[in-house]
C-alpha cells in the first residue's frame, strides 16, 4: 500500500502529488467548488495523467481503498486450513485500519471532508461494502457445508466491520489521537467473543451447531417466574 | 405502509400509478433506456406531479423505504424500557420484510433491477445504511451508560441487518416462493443467540459478557422435556 500525504515529500510520485494538490484545494475551497482542472493545474500535470491514476474526482479522495482491497483479498486467500476463520476476518479488518494509522493526518481530514459531502458518503459506504463481501466470502467458503453457513458468513463479517469501523471512527473524531490499533483490538475482541468458538448451553446446541430448526432461543429476566418460562418455552417450541 | 404493485389495481392513487408505469417501462426498455417523460407519459399524468410524490427517478425504485424507516423509527421510540433490546431491533427489522413480503412480485422485480443497475445499488446502500443507524441508534439509547455500549449497539445493529438481508435475499432470488417470515424469523434468531444478553454458561459468564445481568438466554431444542428446560432456566437464572 502506498501511503500518501496532504503535505507532499520532496520529489513525490506523480500519484501522490495529485493526492496532495486536491486536498489542499478540498480544504481551502471545498470539494464541490474544486474540479479536476485545478488539481492537475496545482499538480503541474496534463488531464490525462490524472484520469491515468483515478477514474473520477471522488476516487482520488480514497486513493488507497484499491491497493488494501487487494491486500485483503490476498490475505484472505493465503490463509490454512487451520486458521480459526473468525479470527482471520479479524486480521483481515486491521489491514484497513493499518492504511489509515499510517497517515493519522490525512486520514482525519478525509474523515472530515467526508462528512460533508453526500457523494463522498455514498462513495464510502461503497467501498465498505466491498470489504465486507470479502470478507464474507472468505467466511463462506470457510463455513461450507455447514447449517447456515451463509448466514453465519454474512452476520460474522458485518458485525467485524462494524466493530472496526466503531472504533476507527472514534479514533478520528479524537483527531487521530490515541492508539488506534489498541481500540481496534479491543472492538474485535468483542466479536470474537460472541462467534469465534459456539458455546454448548446445557443439553441443546446453539443454533448453527446443528439443524437450528430444531433449536428454540428464550431470552427472559432472570425474575421471570418459571410458568411463565414455561408457557414462553412451550409457544416457541410450538407445542402448545 | 402503501403497497405498490407493477400490475395497478382499478383506478390506483396517483403515486401507485407511476410507480406501475414506471416498472413496466423499467422491465420493458431497461431502467436506464427510461425517462421520468416517459414514465408520466404512460401514467397519463405532468412532470410536476412525479416530482411531487418522488424527488428523483431512483427514489421511484424503492418508494415504501421512506415510509418503513418512519415506521421504524416510531416503532423503536414506542420501546418500553423492559423490552429486551436485542428482541426489539429484531421485530423492528421484521417491518422491513413485511414491506417487501407485502408484494412479493414487485420485490422480486425490483431486486433483479437493483442487481443490473449499480446506480440502484448504491442507493440500495444508503437505505440500508439508514435502516442500521436506526437500529443502532436505538440501541445506543438502551445500552448507554454500559461499558463499550456504543460499540455493542453498532455490532448488534449490523449483525440484525446482515441476518435479515440475507434470508431477504435468499427469499427474493427464490423468486419470494417459500415462507419469508421463517426465513427471517430464522436468521434473527442467530442474532438473539449471540447477543440477547448475558448467556450464563456454568458459574462464569462468557467472555464478552457485561451490562445488567438480569436477562438470561436459553437456547434448547423443541423436543427438550420441559421439567429440563426449567431446571436450565433456574440454573442460567441462578435460582438453583
Amino acid at each position: 500500500m502506498s501511503s500518501s500525504s496532504a503535505a507532499p515529500a520532496a520529489k513525490p510520485p506523480m500519484r501522490e502529488a495529485l493526492v496532495a494538490a486536491a486536498f489542499r484545494l478540498f480544504l481551502e475551497r471545498g470539494y464541490e467548488q474544486t474540479t479536476v482542472d485545478d488539481i492537475v493545474a496545482l499538480a503541474g500535470v496534463g488531464r490525462r495523467s490524472f484520469f491515468r491514476y483515478f477514474p473520477s474526482k471522488e476516487d482520488v479522495v480514497f486513493p488507497d481503498h484499491e491497493g488494501c482491497l487487494a491486500d485483503m483479498t490476498a490475505f484472505l486467500a493465503a490463509s490454512a486450513e487451520d486458521d480459526e476463520p473468525v479470527r482471520r476476518v479479524c486480521d483481515a479488518a486491521r489491514l484497513v485500519l493499518g492504511m489509515y494509522a499510517e497517515n493519522p493526518t490525512f486520514s482525519v481530514q478525509r474523515y472530515r471532508l467526508t462528512k460533508r459531502v453526500p457523494g463522498l458518503r455514498a462513495y464510502e459506504l461503497s467501498v465498505v461494502w466491498r470489504y465486507e463481501r470479502a470478507l464474507a466470502e472468505y467466511l463462506r467458503r470457510r463455513f461450507a457445508g455447514r447449517p447456515d453457513g451463509t448466514l453465519r458468513a454474512d452476520v460474522v463479517a458485518a458485525a467485524v466491520v462494524a466493530a472496526h469501523n466503531n472504533a476507527l471512527r472514534s479514533w478520528l473524531r479524537s483527531d487521530g489521537r490515541g492508539d488506534a490499533g489498541a481500540e481496534v483490538d479491543h472492538a474485535l475482541a468483542h466479536v470474537q467473543a460472541a462467534f469465534a468458538q459456539p458455546v454448548r448451553v446445557g443439553p441443546a446446541a446453539r443454533p448453527g451447531d446443528e439443524g437450528p430448526d430444531d433449536v428454540v432461543v428464550l431470552v427472559a429476566r432472570r425474575a421471570t417466574p418459571l410458568w411463565r418460562v414455561v408457557q414462553e418455552f412451550e409457544a416457541l417450541a410450538g407445542h402448545a
